[in-house]
């Protein structure tokens, strides 16, 4: 067995910019403990995520950084006491990768909630160390097997990525808030990266499903992924025919700009639920108890979702043979400029996935 | 049988005022269809509405208005279709006396969501006429029996009156949101007409009742009520033991002014429901996904309760004889200044019933 890895290469931003500079250099991963896998990373689905923490929309943070947490890869190595994973079986990680295990939320499987020690991928310290999680722009991860996610076969690697982190933030509320409901009626606001995932997985799901995007111009797109209706919000009148009737509509949107919380608030039946997703960079919107009195709708948002969710949606992915548009990207400093550049503007339809691992850091 | 009156007396607000005058006068009574009945009014409940909208807080109503809508009295005449209540019966009317019946809202239970033809108690054109609903500040009421609930004969006509409106607005959020939940940790926040029987009602259901108020002023009281704990927001740290423990908070406050509503967040366990019945004048509060996220806190309003949870809550309150703390005023202009004077600076405990109605109206 060869001696455990300390360090591994990757791509850091040290200031964020539009886009940052990515300096290829070498990083520490955690110490190996019993129950960590190491992971040689092959794929990284871009989130918004990405975008937001190095263009310096979401303020500061634990720079420098690696980001991407859409992690598809290969297990090279497991600790001795790691029953979940086996070495050379393609896995995945996703936004998250650690929690306490023993708080009651841990133990609901509400481990994304956790308020203990919540790790995420990248950007947080690793308790009683000076390591900060580093991401998926980098030939090696390590970390607990719990968040170590086995893929099923027929998946192919780099449409499987994005699902990590936009698949199941999406999923997770799809399924705890109402999508499972017979004769279900979901709208999926916001058709980008994680909202076309909505699209996918509510009607594979079985809801009816709505796509509600500002113009017409992703119609044929929602349609193509399998929506049932579409409504465009600039035109007059949209919400009206619609009034309380929607059981759960997912909030994909990554803006609040020019945003009509009221509109979309009516189109709920009664203690519907609007779950949001997108983390907008803007201060919020006002809430007026009033505004929620008529029909009773809860406001919400949903943050990633647990082990069994991830495998749920796995394996619903396989078995329906859902088909995410992704589009992949060599990993580099160019093609890492690109994504930002073009996610930042909205250019994709619908998830970029950074591949060609080997080319940078040999097989 | 007697003619079918077309009026009747009572007390018409015609101009906002803290307090405003209140004019003895007849006005016109709904016609008299086949499922209306007709009620003696013996007592009325003082809501906070009644405040809001003599007061001018809530903005324009349609004066000349006659308030009140927590009403108590004996049914004294039936149309020839009415088979729910009988003439002699002793009956309430709540804050709404109406609703479609037909959509989907109303065959599933949820007709204070009616979305077609929702009548408030005062204040609403009956469809189709000139007359606006008026309240039970009047020696006579009339409506659809379906609104007209009987009461248990062990409750006290001044006790059961604020139950029809105060009462129920707490008690559906309760029953519909998680106080059922077995071990379920129900916070109160703001201890006034609606909180106290916030308290009764959760405490009656078997949850863990905690009362949460600004400072520890109605500590005793709150714990009189049945409330197992109390949290005074004034105290540094008050929130920090019991992040994430809550499964429903029912915010009873009247304001927002100098609320804390991540403090309240914060509170709640995983998908926990914060409930708004209070309707505040103020502007709102300002809401960020983020917020929302760590916990996956939903935040929502409820509007009153429906035909079966309200006799639900009568009979809950009869069998568990719920006592709630009524204070009795004699019905007239003096009197309604009083009470209106008195809430808007919250001086009850905690509730007002004007009675002597016979007093003023005769046999």
């Amino acid at each position: 067995m060869p001696s455990i890895p300390t360090e591994t290469e990757g791509f850091q931003v040290d200031t964020p910019g539009v886009p940052p500079d990515f300096n290829r250099r070498s990083f520490k991963l955690k110490a190996a403990d019993d129950y960590d896998v190491d992971i040689k990373i092959e794929a990284c689905g871009v989130c918004g995520s990405d975008v937001h923490t190095v263009t310096g929309g979401w303020g500061k943070q634990n720079f420098p950084l690696c980001v991407g947490h859409e992690i598809v890869g290969r297990a090279v190595r497991v600790g001795p006491k790691v029953t979940l994973v086996k070495v050379g079986q393609r896995v995945g990680v996703g936004a998250q990768v650690y929690s306490c295990g023993e708080c009651k939320q841990c133990k609901e499987e509400n481990e994304t909630y956790c308020q203990v020690n919540l790790i995420n991928t990248y950007g947080s310290p690793w308790p009683g160390t000076d390591i900060v999680s580093q991401g998926g722009h980098a030939a090696y991860i390590r970390t607990n097997e719990y968040w170590v996610f086995p893929i099923p076969e027929s998946l192919p690697t780099a449409a499987v990525a994005p699902m990590l982190c936009a698949g199941l933030t999406v999923y997770s509320p799809l399924v705890r808030h109402g999508a499972l409901k017979k004769g279900a009626k979901v709208g999926i606001v916001g058709i980008g990266g994680i909202g076309h995932f909505g699209i996918l997985f509510a009607k594979a799901l079985g809801a009816e499903v709505w796509a509600i995007s500002r113009s017409r111009t992703k119609e044929a797109d929602a349609r193509a992924l399998g929506a049932d209706g579409f409504l465009a919000t600039n035109e007059e009148g949209w919400a009206a025919p619609h009034r309380c009737t929607f059981d759960l509509i997912v909030n994909c949107a990554n803006s609040i700009d020019n945003f009509d919380l009221a509109a979309y608030l009516s189109l709920m039946d009664v203690h519907g639920r609007w779950i949001s997703v997108g983390m907008p960079e803007e201060a919020g919107q006002t809430v007026r108890a009033q505004d929620l009195a008529s029909n009773g709708v809860l406001i919400g948002a949903s943050h990633l979702g647990s082990r069994r969710e991830m495998l749920d949606m796995l394996k619903l992915a396989a078995d329906k043979n859902i088909k995410p548009w992704v589009e992949e990207i060599q990993l580099g400093e160019t093609g890492l400029k690109e994504v930002i550049t073009r996610l930042k503007k909205g250019d994709v339809r619908y998830r970029f996935t950074l591949t060609g691992y080997d080319e940078v850091f040999g097989q």
